[in-house]
């Protein structure tokens, strides 16, 4: 039994700060319960009134009415410690607490809030909120919300859990007109101590559920949540919204009280987690209507054959796909012939497929490129035309899994997508909401081809180099780790300079070696294309100008494309590496992809393709091409040192350069947490 | 009287090839003008029946029957012209052809398209396709499309003009269920005759029409368009959704037989022209919802208060306004003491206002926010709660531009909405379409206001340098326009050059000049940094090795940031300017804006900050910002040229360096057409 099971499915409820007024919470909250084929009582000790099942506490209720297992307490801030810990003493194993004025609000809504908490803890029961508008069960007649509007959310396959009460509200509505049910729908609000890894703990028991939305607005214990998302995403499939990718920190911050997460670590955690992500709260509709009717099985790279019944909302739609990166490869000869026998010649017969007005070959054709050996998922848009096609009757689900895009009168639509829906066939209401859900069912999909590969082993626990960590310990480090660097001699005075310039393939770099001048070429402590004793002089004449006691000398490297590569701690997630374009335009675009230090070297190297100047690394221009498993192998490396040593923050290799010869680390940072945070 | 009105407001309509086989098309189309109040008659020679209301041919049935001014022929495309001929013979004065089997399927089809043509032109009468699905006017019970479902689409304020018949059902279908209707949707097929142009121009005199939404695939003739979508966004707002973002040419050639035209170039001319753009089908159905009942006042840069009574939905709301750049500024002193005043303290009182549950003062928070002097549009998000908050009741229609989010049971929403409307409120159902709802009305605002800026100056006529195009003259040229340029010599020996180094400050750049290689620095014809004799020999050697027996020395500019700035020619918009930001970071990253040649200074020096890279232009990391107006002033200056001289095909300065001085063009090329476009 989960912890959670006094809370979603009580025996009884008491609404303590029961009102007599319509317009207080606490009346409005046990008008949302009048459904509940439960015990539902009030509680209130100034206005007890047992003939109207108002009690003066929860023992009174709990005595007369039968066992109460949640409280919803609708009481001011102030009281709500105490009304916690009289619900507990009368058996309650949950509590609801709805009203706001607590962290978010700042002032003694703190301490507040640090009260309630703590008596929670006392008492040793599960508390929902502060500051949320509730929850909602449809099929147990559960409404714990104070919209009671909500009650006409239909049950279904779809768990919501929102950090907002809010969102959970509207997305629950938004749902419904979709044509889908709930199974369970949480807001988290300030989440003191019910989050939603407990939510999604919860749901792992709950075989109703057959896909999760989850909104996040703020994660406070990264890796509990990456661990709930992992555990139920293995049974469901897991569709997040995360806000917060713009500036809206401190909004944010008055809302729960909880500062801002970075939005791309929590997507890129969540998402190695296996987590599909979404851009809006529509797409997450359009995702959960695909996903749950329908997951496709585990697959690094599924493709999608296209067949439209109409060519303008099928361009639509495939011009949606390609911006996608959706592989909508060529067929097969055999699917090519097949279809040639199935179509008039005037249409469309390649990738997608233009069947033009349809009829009931229409199925045929579905099935044709269903058969095709390189297509997991059939994407088909098609107007609804009684007359011409009853889709329901011509899909075969044997025939593969597919995902319909449904154009049509409401009334028409509505009983062709329910029936299609019995056959296990998801559909949408356009050609955009189409491809939304075509790249959820292939993001899942990926993630489930990510997490059944094998797990990545434990880092090796590498030596660090003793002594200061300048640039040639760090490329000592590097070493180490497997990272190729060029040749090079640390320096400590002129004659070895000049030795290092005798033995090292020139030309030469000549660099400050001092591991508290981070940005060395900024201050002109770097000079390149050295090649002769002369310039070896002037370079070294510099250097020594700006104070330099050591050297480090350099074979240059050949040229190529330069990336900056590293791995540091986020405060949340923990450790995670990063990759980017080098250069100042790529730094003004903010073009960085990031992934959980735990994952695989596939994981790491597919960075390379988030990213936007990804062209630059597929021999652009003549260029060279970058080596995605090697990329892969240099990310898990600097992420393992992280994962091995706490006394490290960041290592960071800015310069990596990609060449003809390989990935090789021009120049590394290695930075050591500060004391403050080395516990 | 438009030349349209027989087509869209027939007197009588004749079917051709009406058939008894209630499957074929010309039975279908019958079907669906069952309800048309006015004459509807069928022809069919072999199988003439005047019981049933079908004559051998069109001049038949208009003697038997009355005027027939629109024939919808349903015969194969071999005889269409035919039919055409006969219908003409007959007093029709327009023809609709839905049948496909023509350019768009290649083989004889051109041939019949060709034919069809020839005999609309002779006959004198409008053609509507080939290769579409019709067109509908609910108000008129006229549903002339082979998808008799969409006759249940209500009359309303949205005129739909696509390029496609079945995106134009598709979108009449969207937009029914979003509780809009439509005055006239069109789907234009193969628009031989009748396009997008003609149609814009029959619905200037249609004031029923509050909004048209445009579809566009190609397009053939852009001044047409271009000069169509100014004249109708005028009057009302017209809301263009390109397709063809992605390489989708191929099947869209397949489609309406037309070649694609440039995504990008088109949405830049439809932009300048006037239109709001949107990039797919459900933010085009958000962006109708808000202007089909509101329009904003002309404004540069209007800015949006956000309301929100609940703070997740708000947050979304508020993400979504950011990353799409419309300002949310902070209120003025004395919106936040109103505020203040109307609020409890617990809110949040900044811009976004978050009311909290919100009661009826809900009002008073939106006209407090409206009545800001800095607020052109106040958006608000609340869920529905009757019991809390009748929002057309509170709201005040004379406070000042509102839009709203609505979420809740569609039961219970959609009386508030149409209450809403009726005040002049849209209203959207999820944060995310209000995010798109805002942006389309601020982004309509701001056409408006570049369209009623005083009309460009015509561009100076400026002599071209006589000789050789190389960049010497290039440059003259640019300082004939205006633009600056380092200090250079030409020089046509080797002693020219040492007199040069002598003269010019230094250090020099000394390049190969020659107007037949373009990619000087990738053949080495390029040398920076020449201080001095031995230097200037170095590089003059080298040069010369390559051939060269003309030398460009000229000053170095200073650092900055380099930019590319051209215009050139494009087949179907004409003149056309371009800006990118230099290197190859943005080359991969294909970071470029273009506008039509055309505009003002000000709209081509806004292309700025249309780049993904704009950050560089703004003082990144301590450099130069570069000035808006001189850019503008260059991009209007080369567009000019090619304006005023049909001889040249384009003129690109590449880098065009932003620097602590100014803007400075450190090479230039410019190409003249080749033979077979000069004309």
């Amino acid at each position: 039994m989960s912890r959670l099971d006094p809370l979603f499915a009580p025996r009884g409820i008491a609404v303590v700060g029961a009102s007599r007024d319509p317009s207080k919470l606490g009346a409005v909250m046990a008008r949302s319960l009048r459904a509940f084929p439960g015990t539902v009582v009030g509680v209130n000790p100034r206005d007890a009134d047992p003939a109207a099942a108002r009690y003066a506490g929860v023992a009174e209720a709990a005595s007369a009415a039968g066992p109460i297992d949640l409280a919803v307490l609708c009481v001011p801030a102030s009281v709500s410690a105490a009304a916690l810990t009289d619900a507990a003493a009368g058996g309650a194993r949950a509590v609801l607490v709805c009203s706001g004025g607590y962290a978010e609000a700042g002032g003694p809504g703190v301490a507040y809030q640090r009260e309630l908490v703590a008596a929670a803890v006392d008492a040793g029961i599960a508390l929902l909120g502060p500051n949320t508008s509730g929850f909602l069960d449809p099929a147990r007649a559960l409404t714990a919300t104070f919209v009671p509007g909500v009650a006409s959310v239909p049950p279904g396959p779809v768990a919501v859990v929102a950090a907002s009460g809010g969102v959970n509200h509207a997305l629950a509505f938004l749902l419904a007109e979709a044509g889908l049910g709930v199974s369970l729908a949480v807001g988290l609000g300030n989440a003191v101590d019910v989050g939603a890894p407990d939510v999604l703990g919860h749901l792992a028991a709950d075989d109703r559920t057959r896909v999760v939305a989850l909104h996040v607005e703020s994660v406070d214990d990264g890796p509990a949540l990456v661990a709930a998302v992992r555990a139920a995403s293995a049974r469901v499939p897991v569709v997040a919204l995360v806000v917060g990718r713009n500036d809206v920190a401190e909004f944010a911050r008055s809302h729960t009280g909880a500062l801002a997460t970075s939005w791309r670590t929590t997507r890129a955690a969540l998402r190695s987690a296996g987590a599909v992500l979404v851009d809006d709260e529509r797409a997450l509709v359009d995702a959960v209507t695909a996903l749950s009717v329908l997951r496709l099985p585990p697959s690094a790279g599924p493709a999608v054959g296209v067949v439209t019944a109409q060519a303008g909302p099928g361009l639509l739609h495939v011009d949606g796909l390609r911006g996608r990166g959706v592989p909508v490869p060529a067929f097969s000869a055999a699917t090519v012939s097949r279809l040639g026998e199935l179509l008039p010649p005037l249409t469309y017969q390649a990738n997608p497929v233009d069947t033009g007005r349809p009829g009931p070959g229409f199925g045929s054709v579905l099935a044709a490129v269903a058969a095709d050996p390189g297509i997991d998922l059939v994407s088909a848009y098609a107007l609804s035309e009684p007359d011409a096609l009853d889709l329901p009757g011509v899909v075969d689900p044997a025939a593969g899994p597919l995902v319909v895009g449904l154009g049509g009168p409401a009334e028409q639509v509505r009983p062709q997508r329910q029936a299609l829906r019995d056959l296990g066939v998801p559909s949408l209401t356009s050609p955009a909401a189409l491809t939304t859900a075509v790249v959820a069912l292939i993001d899942d999909a990926r993630a489930q081809a990510r997490a059944s590969a094998a797990p990545p082993v434990a880092p090796a626990v590498v030596d660090l180099p003793s002594g200061e960590l300048d640039e040639d310990a760090a490329k000592t480090l590097l070493g180490r780790l497997g990272v190729r660097t060029p040749p090079r001699r640390a320096c400590h005075d002129r004659a070895a300079a000049h030795r290092a310039l005798a033995e090292l393939p020139g030309p030469l770099a000549v660099k400050l070696l001092d591991a508290r001048v981070v940005h060395k070429s900024d201050v002109g402590g770097v000079h390149l294309g050295v090649r002769d004793a002369v310039e070896l002089d002037a370079a070294l004449d510099a250097l020594e100008g700006l104070g330099a006691g050591r050297f480090l000398l350099e074979s240059m490297a050949p040229p190529g494309v330069d990336l900056l590569a590293g791995a540091s701690r986020d405060a949340v997630f923990g450790p995670i590496v990063l990759l980017g374009l080098g250069g100042v335009v790529a730094e003004a675009l903010a073009d960085v992809a990031v992934a959980p230090a735990t994952g695989s070297p596939e994981d790491a190297g597919a960075l390379a393709d988030e990213l936007a100047g990804r062209a630059l690394l597929d021999g652009f221009r003549g260029g060279p091409v970058a080596d995605r498993a090697a990329l892969g192998a240099v990310l898990v490396a600097l992420g393992g040192v992280l994962l091995a040593r706490p006394e490290l923050e960041s290592v960071e290799i800015n310069p990596l350069r990609v060449t003809v010869d390989g990935l090789i680390a021009l120049d590394a940072v290695v930075t050591l947490r500060e004391e403050e945070h080395r516990v």
